[in-house]
């Protein structure tokens, strides 16, 4: 992208620019037509026609002229009407407010906050949830609230209901399971569908489930890694946003896979985070195309 | 990329538009428009706007109904002449044409021989160039010409001339030197400015000219690299298309690394050949932007 | 390894000496003793001892004076008789016999001959039998014997007994699957534990099975790759030797994660075939311990 | 390394030996044996034999009978007299105590004090000496010292004096610099010879200096690393550790290639902190032996 976009001169503001339909012609020369008749900028582009699905994606960097932001997005849903795709405007600089969900490994959430502290991280983190206590002390000195939800079979409907008023409260855009031990009710899902965002500790589809590390350990793999999806119904099955992967030895025991594996996991959701909140990742499916 | 654009339906004929030019609002716009006018479709597409020079880079992969190439091609011209762009609009079966250069070792060449072979490498190999005669029966059985060009400080420029004579005739688009250990002349250099691909045996900027493994092992690196790029007047500075390296350890004394380098480079110079191939990788001053 | 070890001098042979059993104290003081009193000496040494099962793996490099070879290996053998070792002394310059099976696909093959032939895989090619005939004229012209064996499920066992044959006449030590697509009968596998190796294009345990790239795309996986493994009687369940993966986007359809695939199986079986042929891959139930 | 080494059981203490000295016939004999009649039990071991300068280097890690280390260590050197070596018996819990030195970037810092406080890296941090006074409330809460010593020219001096002293008085094994960004005098480096790491902002050789990241940028790389290596009086040539590289775009400005680096800066300091802190690491003339 274009290094001048993050911060455009005072009468230009840096937007960007989601875009999916049903793949026809036109739609790109639509688009920049409309972009260019209000006297706003290209400044990155990417795309993808998906033939197999007849999908078409698009993501686009603009500099708009203050000011002139819903007009743009206006003219954009008429102009593009006939292709009737689901399109998103946003400036830059309003980011995407972020709930995180923790239990008691703090390696995740120590990664998020670090990257968000420094600035890497464009998210507004608007609270904390973690079924146990054990994570307060990481998160309040940041000035950012922590909510202690417990959870147990019996009390897990009250809890996804609290869940859903700080989602609400906060006007949280997406949710980050950092690690977050409890398994979320298939109701809770489906009400957020693309914005519930999960690290599994194994390379999908190898070692869903629990304990990967000692699946892995058992299965003499020499690689291990970490997998961050969108969290759907099934378990681990959600559509794959970014994985990775680090070579280990035959020295190393589960313990140590379990350290190793650390690393690839705050790697790996940190990364998936800044996709999301950056909108780099479009649902195609069962998959994902990310445009970075 | 669409997978249907390598194959495209009867009626319609792949090709790959490349363009660069100032940045200014509207090339976008234009260049859809035009495309959109000749009843063609934008299969792929990606750009580039470098604040730092100004210059605007894009290249896309389009439909085009079979016989409006040229038409369209001129159209573009005259939309676009306002940007006075460098602009390449090629179908993409008909293949750039290249000449291999090599001396003794075989590893590059071979490789590039096979996925020339399988079809991975979009490339017609007119003509292999070599110093000497040793790689002849590794090119002439899969019916490419072999020329045998050895070179002294005194021959140097009367075989540069008929390399020259050999580019010409085979309507070469670029060289690629796959492990050609002769120093070619300024002079021949400056004739095909961003068409002459070179593999260097060590990850640059480190290790510039002779033997870069024993450079490599006296300082100890703990990877080493190959880098692939294009070839200007200074020996090892031209702007780099593609590098990588490979882990190593203490027990691997120049031998060794040469022998672990070898895997590298090959992959890195069939990488460069692919991106160069396919017109992904446009100069902007000393640098590439490569669009993959 | 040390440099000099695979170039002994004159009076000095480079030698390779394994071993495994139960783990006690007192192995690698025998083992060194016993080294010392026959003049000979140690290069490199790598050991591990699993304490979960007890098992002490050794894997040492020797210079031995020309003509003691023989009698070190009694001397060992005598010496360590009371751990009740596996034991096995090699000269290195005696390589490793293999037997190279193949149907169509000839990237595998392509690249076992390439190593083989300049030196870096040091192992024996005593036959390669196709059940294809597609690959003769990669093998014949190295004055390697090509033997066609075609097979149907009337014709498996006479043609899993002429395979056996082929095994015993050529002294072959081991069996590389190159992309071999014919199942091997439990009975043939059972024959020869620890001695087929065979490279599954998926990153195991992922993808088990047919056609794993399209498992894989349809997944939408970010990353593909390959697993050499040893053949047991279960389908790519085997005791893994090495893999690897590479990165792919969303641009690449089963044919190319096919294409891109196809370098990560050659890599991968290439590095698993000369790990296997230097006794670097020790079988410890049902993982190994890798010595490189 | 083995399992039980980390946890022996009461009777028995891990330990880990290194050693080096000239190469000859006989060592690992003399090593084993003097170990198998203290009853210690070798749990893992390493060795190197470099012909080219004729140094041998070992690391072993064995398991030593409560209260027999000493006895144990004069034993070695005792019997291992002949080679005059370096010799080096240390508990495995006798964690090696570390200075860490800081200016204003706190990646590496950060990371640091996470894998420490987790358990991952096996050191005592006794004190973190800063030139600056930003980083104290990261290190205080967690009950270490942070001393600051600002450095101007004419300070320089009396503040390395100072430095020396809190070296002395902590009984620091080595010295970290963590993004620390003044010059250590030569004078100052040399009483500590292979005991100061630092981390360079780049890949070595490449972008020695200042600015690597411009500089990177300006060469148009494909790839961006961090090296930590063994400082001595030449800036950024000391002895080879660890490094590791990530791949950036052309989409990266200086900004945005400072940022990405700073992931890798840190990856590459705490795996080479680690590395040193288990005595993994061998000088060896200006290169290194890394026991992993």
């Amino acid at each position: 992208m274009s290094g001048g976009s993050a911060s455009a001169t005072p009468e230009m503001v840096a937007h960007v620019l989601t875009l999916r339909c049903i793949d026809e012609p036109g739609i790109v020369a639509a688009v920049s037509q409309t972009i260019l008749s209000q006297a706003a900028n290209i400044t990155d582009s990417a795309q993808y026609a998906h033939e197999r699905s007849g999908t078409f994606t698009l993501r686009m960097e603009l500099d708009v002229p203050a000011g002139a932001g819903s007009r743009l997005d206006v003219r954009l849903r008429e102009e593009l009407a006939r292709f009737d795709p689901l399109l998103s405007l946003r400036r830059r600089d309003r980011l995407r407010r972020v709930v995180i969900m923790v239990s008691k490994a703090d390696h995740c959430l120590w990664d998020l906050l670090y990257h968000w502290r420094s600035g890497d991280l464009p998210v507004e983190i608007v609270a904390v949830v973690g079924n146990h206590d054990a994570l307060r002390t990481l998160v309040e000195p940041h000035g950012i609230p922590f909510h202690l939800l417990p959870v147990t079979p019996e009390t897990r409907s009250e809890q996804e209901a609290r869940l859903r008023g700080i989602v609400v409260e906060t006007g949280a855009d997406f949710i980050v399971l950092a690690r977050y031990m409890q398994i979320l009710s298939d109701d809770f899902c489906s009400r957020y569908p693309g914005r519930i965002i999960n690290i599994h500790h194994s390379f999908l589809p190898g070692f869903k489930g629990a304990k990967p590390y000692h699946q892995a350990y058992d299965r003499g793999v020499k690689l291990i890694g970490a997998t961050a999806h969108y969290v759907t119904g099934d378990l681990d099955e959600g559509p794959i946003i970014e994985q990775n992967v680090v070579r280990v030895s035959h020295r190393q025991l589960e313990d140590d896979l379990v350290r190793t594996g650390r690393d690839v996991e705050r790697r790996v959701l940190t990364r998936a985070v800044r996709l999301h909140a950056e909108d780099r990742v479009m649902l195609t499916g069962h998959r994902t195309v990310v445009f970075d």
